[in-house]
């Protein structure tokens, strides 16, 4: 199901749909009780919901793929992730809430330790404290290259974004980092005869910043990778006719639903904070994203308890969420996050939709080998968008 | 999921993974117990290797469509069988493990039967014995033709191999052989203008092979299709940056092994000698292609009892197997082959995939209908690389 596909088929609604995304959402068993975070975790509330859903498996991107933040989402908001790519350098730039504007080439920077000969002996420069990379981030202000405008924005440790504004600059460029140690950073090279000019720009302010940092004990060069421009995604309001809000604490998935055109509400906060702006914004929108984070970070952190107590606490809003009374509901995440793992996965992700229109089957807990006996099945998460408006009441038929 | 997308994702690993292919594995229930040959197999290994794996069904080409041997492996090696085919031609050479150069074009031949007005009265000459058909090849090796080396083999019966060697030679051929009787076999027509002077020198092939075999009196001429190249498929140890080795004992599995790159072991021997070699080169390689052909056979011959035994005798392997210590381990068919079809046929394949990371499903038996209640449900058979991949740890994140 391409998103344009679903621009021929919406119709105008007074429907009302909401998706949560519990990031990282799906888990692997425990070693030692043989249960996943969702099987241990106490969610009632969910379960719940779950027997009055129809339930499934999502996958995100294919079997076996692992995604990112970006392609998880992505697919959740009905774009083939395979198709509708996001570089590297936009998406750090989303993840720090950086204003891009449709020009601007975006890079995701390392420093990196080189000996006297140039060659990198630590590509994380040691994993420089933030304050640090603040610090160093400021000297690199200082490099002016004419005939563009750079611009530098630390993240954390030894990472930092860079993003060049000027006029026809072109992304098609190799990155610097070599992905090894022992040798020299590469020159940036372009892809493409129309990136040369660009790639001559960014390897002036690679000289200048090496020269900037040369004093540094550690921190005394950096790598470039994912150079990238803001992508022109079709608008999902406008796709799917119906105005969109995005409610999440955290910059990168602000951004990731700002990429596809969705209203963003301002950000940090809390989850509870979150769900009480999306109430005080019921009226206007169509389409809810709500953000929970946690149970992504627990899993990253291979903190199998922390994640059970994030998929609980998810849980207590529950009610709350359904007190909006949303006439489509959905739960699901963007990607799995196993604990056991303390990584991204790429198994399928447990999912549940509840509106007037759903198959009920007999599901009575929302965890995995609960939700693959579900209605759905195992299926693309880009089916997920289409599912939703659907229910809602807002796609016409196909054919006559 | 494309090949091509698997190499923009795999990294090396230390990691082994083992794919046993039993072909033909999948059955249908005899009509007197109601239980396919598996269920009524005695497969205690395979079950409790099921109880340690994530099981499913695997759907080889798509629905309905019943896959050849090459198509079927293809598949398995993460090759969408409808985009890389191979020809009939290769497929035929490669079952006589025929060293086939890159440049040659290969043709499946059989031996008919022409009435005196050159019409057809018999496709396959009374399927002549094969020692007759030896002796025919050994005279069609006298036509010589200018410009082109011309190379032929018997097969089985009426079938033979021919292949034409030689600078500039085009595929793009139709088949002489007309699908039916009454009619004079067709000329060798291109069907793009590089090809007229290859069909040119075949047509010739094709007249002095008649005037040779005229006087035999039931196989007096000769009909080939399937002109095709040896393809050139991205590799898979390149791809998949991984050491790949072939054990089977039949040359069409070693051949379809080398037609994606692997190393293949010398055939022959049994399947325990086979489980041996693959033992003694465990150190060589970092993934093992491991063939066992007697479930297809006995599957084709229908003889149920004989497939169970088959069945049976792979289980009575599982330990020598396991105890390789595969990081992954998979077993799985590359089609099913029901007894009580006789042959090749479109049901989705039993699967199981053991690694450290795959999500249990409480499956307890190794048979098609405990398959389908497993964790990955009824999937494409191109997937089962990139899960094994994934499960080996040998697959970046995709997008960030």
């Amino acid at each position: 199901m391409d998103i344009e596909l679903l621009r021929t088929l919406t119709t105008p609604a007074r429907t009302k749909i909401l998706l949560c995304v519990i990031d990282g959402l799906g888990g692997l068993p425990h070693p030692d009780t043989k249960r996943t975070e969702l099987e241990t975790a106490s969610v009632p509330n969910l379960n719940h919901l779950a027997e009055e859903s129809s339930c499934g498996l999502t996958v995100p991107v294919g079997a076996g793929i692992t995604p990112g933040s970006g392609p998880g989402h992505l697919a959740l908001f009905g774009y083939e992730p395979l198709k509708y790519e996001v570089g590297r350098g936009v998406l750090e730039a989303l993840g720090i809430d950086f204003p891009l504007e449709g020009t601007d080439v975006a890079a995701r920077g390392n420093f990196c330790t080189l000996d006297d000969d140039g060659n990198i002996t630590d590509r994380r420069a040691g994993r420089v404290p933030t304050e640090v990379t603040v610090r160093l981030v400021q000297q690199l202000r200082d490099v002016r290259i004419p005939g563009v405008e750079v611009l530098v924005e630390p993240v954390r440790e030894h990472r930092f974004v860079v993003v060049f504004r000027g006029e026809g600059l072109d992304d098609r460029l190799r990155q610097t980092d070599p992905e090894r140690e022992g040798v020299p950073p590469l020159p940036v090279r372009a892809t493409a005869p129309e990136a040369e000019a660009t790639a001559a720009l960014i390897n002036r302010f690679v000289d200048q910043a090496r020269h900037v940092i040369r004093t540094h004990p550690t921190a005394n060069g950096i790598l470039l990778r994912g150079f990238a421009k803001y992508p022109a995604f079709p608008p999902l309001p406008e796709v799917a006719q119906m105005r969109c809000g995005a409610f999440a604490v955290y910059p990168m998935y602000r951004g990731l639903a700002k990429l596809v055109g969705m209203t963003v509400a301002p950000g940090g906060g809390t989850p509870a904070s979150q769900l009480e702006a999306m109430k005080a914004q019921w009226d206007d929108f169509d389409f809810f994203f709500y953000h929970y984070k946690k149970a992504d970070t627990a899993g990253e952190d291979g903190d199998f308890r922390a994640k059970v107590e994030a998929l609980e606490e998810f849980d207590q809003l529950v009610p709350q969420l359904r007190a909006l009374e949303p006439d489509v509901m959905i739960v699901t995440g963007d990607h799995s996050t196993p604990a056991v793992m303390a990584s991204h996965s790429w198994h399928p992700v447990p999912f549940m939709i509840k509106s007037a229109w759903v198959r009920g089957d007999g599901v009575r807990e929302f965890t995995e080998p609960a939700c693959r006996e579900g209605a759905l099945g195992i299926f693309p998460a880009v089916d997920v968008m289409p599912l939703a408006l659907a229910n809602a009441g807002r796609l016409l038929k196909f054919g006559a």
